[in-house]
């Protein structure tokens, strides 16, 4: 079973592919979607007043389908925060988590959204963990000589990994009420 | 020139589609699409966490990119609001704004986006118009014998006014500068 994690964000947006092999999870990609204005710039300068936000949500929808048709991940999990600075924030970040979610159904795959809380509780047992405790587990679980960069990515394979002991614990829940 | 405007939010999305004939402005579409979780209910009944999410992405980003073919407007335009109870909300609204930009990028033509301070000034000629006052402005724009309901097709019809007299003015200034 391979999950596809994603660490939405306005510019930059982790992913992490994780495959459980018998009981083992195995790193299979992980990585940042750039979808900084900077990077149209390179193509044709444009105008002050010019809008990104168009090339930007498409850049991020057209990668994400790229990685579910590169890596065929059985589902899509991605992190859902409702902590932000500000309304324009969480209105941003709300705009590229719409096309993510829109990618993963649109490849026919389920989408799970999980809280930080519930990610930091799954990989580190405890919900309060700090982001470097989260990234040295997932180093650990996932064998992996160092720990995953950027953040974005290491985030990313964490709600990976989430989704994946969610998954397990679903499942042995389902076989229990249905032996 | 056919634009379409709309007005985002979580569970009913207001669009309008305009044409502007010589010197008048003719209504040629407008209603809400239901992204209302109930729907998904009537074709068959969820459990209780369900996440209706991506389902109802979906269905928003299908029938705008379905009023695109269906009216082939030349440009979208869609209500920026920043102004919200709170970042559930500000999250919520901009999932939705997410994959409408995007059905409009896929399909090719021009996204831009208009605050409600914006429409106002546009529609109204005051930014502190009230609700009222934009769709009574609406229906005589529009020659309309009714004003147009529900609320957020009346209000996607004014971004579309707003648009069409902004895309105006900038050809006169793009004129002015270039004779």
């Amino acid at each position: 079973m391979a999950i596809l994690g994603i660490d939405p964000g306005t510019t930059s947006i982790g992913y992490g592919v994780v495959e459980k092999r018998k009981n083992c999870l195995c790193v299979v990609d992980f990585g940042c979607i750039n979808a900084s204005p900077k990077i149209f710039n390179e193509i044709s300068i444009k105008t002050e007043s010019f809008n990104y936000l168009p090339l930007q949500l498409k850049k991020i929808y057209d990668e994400v389908t790229s990685l579910i048709e590169r890596h065929h991940p059985e589902e899509l999990a991605c992190e859902k925060l409702f902590m932000y600075k500000n309304v324009k924030t969480a209105m941003s970040v709300g705009q590229s988590r719409g096309v993510i979610i829109l990618a993963g159904v649109n490849a026919g795959i389920e989408v799970s959204e999980y809280t930080p809380l519930q990610v930091k509780q799954s990989v580190v047992g405890y919900g309060r963990a700090t982001k470097n405790q989260v990234q040295q587990m997932v180093k650990m679980l996932l064998n992996m000589e160092e720990i995953p960069r950027p953040d974005d990515a290491a985030d990313a394979l964490a709600v990976a990994i989430c989704h994946i002991n969610s998954a397990g614990l679903s499942k042995l829940i389902a076989s229990h009420n249905h032996p």
